[in-house]
């Protein structure tokens, strides 16, 4: 019988070798040499699945972006208007320390997404969906009367999503220099301003 | 006559080439031997200056932040309370676009932060003073009876601070990543929250 080998399972295997290595020493320990050694394959061999590292740090950061947006969607699922932007802004905050695994993935991605148009524009579609699921939220949010204010539904989002960019990089520094009670209290602070108050 | 070695101006000199290479290609770019070049060093020179990478881009990452904190020094000199607060926190805005450099070097020194004790508490002890001088400006501004906020200082300083490194992240990615327009507004609006009413 003929070796059959399971080209998906290998792809994950060589994102798991990855993922592993980004958290450990960040996106210099992650060479294609040492990607190929953690994963069990020969060092040519990489190259069947990924084309080149960008490659593969794109699909590592893609793996984690997609289980992500599983985790926002199981939390908003049927909501809508002002609660789906509630659930949504609070599902995202990196507070709990389990996440900072993610905060490291997403900061070598982003230190290589800097200086990679096709990783930069990947960073910017990623940006540009999340956004427009906030605005959608909010629009709906004002429709149902619940939230009213002078600002913009882009600019309001800007600012939600601005700071979550900071409070994930300061996460993926070190989990004690984010303080979870004042995130929560920035969203707080933030929904007050727009809500109709009943 | 010997020949005189300035030793100042060839850490300098090192700390040019590394943020030239850093600003090009990130830190992945900026290897040891890349800098030696560029500084016109033999390979091993470097050594005599700087013990390993990390300390070098910790050297180029310094020397950005003294820039910029004598940059906030000038534009707050002999100011004090609610006026120096709303002067540090625009003066520190990544928003010209000849700021994304600066943004790109912070960004490249995070990655490397998060992986390493020493750059970490480096950068810690920057945050503590920034958020410190922010705080301090706050307690003047109560004082002075322009501020009203049944907000901590310290979670006030937390949220200005945390949109603030959001915006570099996003800056250093792309500069139609980060709104100006939207960032200035955002000051406006924590402003407003705060100050008293006259």
């Amino acid at each position: 019988m003929p070796k059959i080998i399971d080209h998906d399972q290998r792809r994950e295997d060589i994102l798991d070798a990855t993922w592993e290595l980004l958290v450990r020493g960040g996106i210099e320990a992650a060479t294609m040499r040492e990607i190929a050694a953690q994963a069990g394959f020969a060092n040519g061999a990489l190259k069947h699945y990924f084309p080149g590292k960008d490659d593969i740090i794109k699909g590592a950061y893609e793996r984690s972006l997609h289980r992500l947006g599983d985790h926002v969607a199981a939390a908003t699922e049927g909501m809508r208007g002002l609660a789906a932007l509630e659930v949504a802004l609070r599902a995202t905050l990196p507070t709990a320390a389990a996440d900072q695994t993610a905060s490291r993935i997403l900061l070598s991605f982003w230190e290589r997404a800097a200086f990679s148009p096709e990783l930069r524009d990947g960073y910017g579609d990623h940006l540009a969906s999340w956004r427009a699921g906030l605005v959608q939220y909010l629009e709906e949010a004002r429709e149902d009367g619940d939230v009213d204010s002078p600002v913009s539904n882009e600019q309001l989002v800007d600012e939600a999503v601005t700071l979550n960019i900071g409070a994930t990089l300061l996460q993926a520094l070190g989990t004690d220099y984010v303080n979870g009670d004042y995130l929560a209290s920035h969203v707080d602070a933030f929904l007050d301003r727009i809500r109709v108050a009943r």
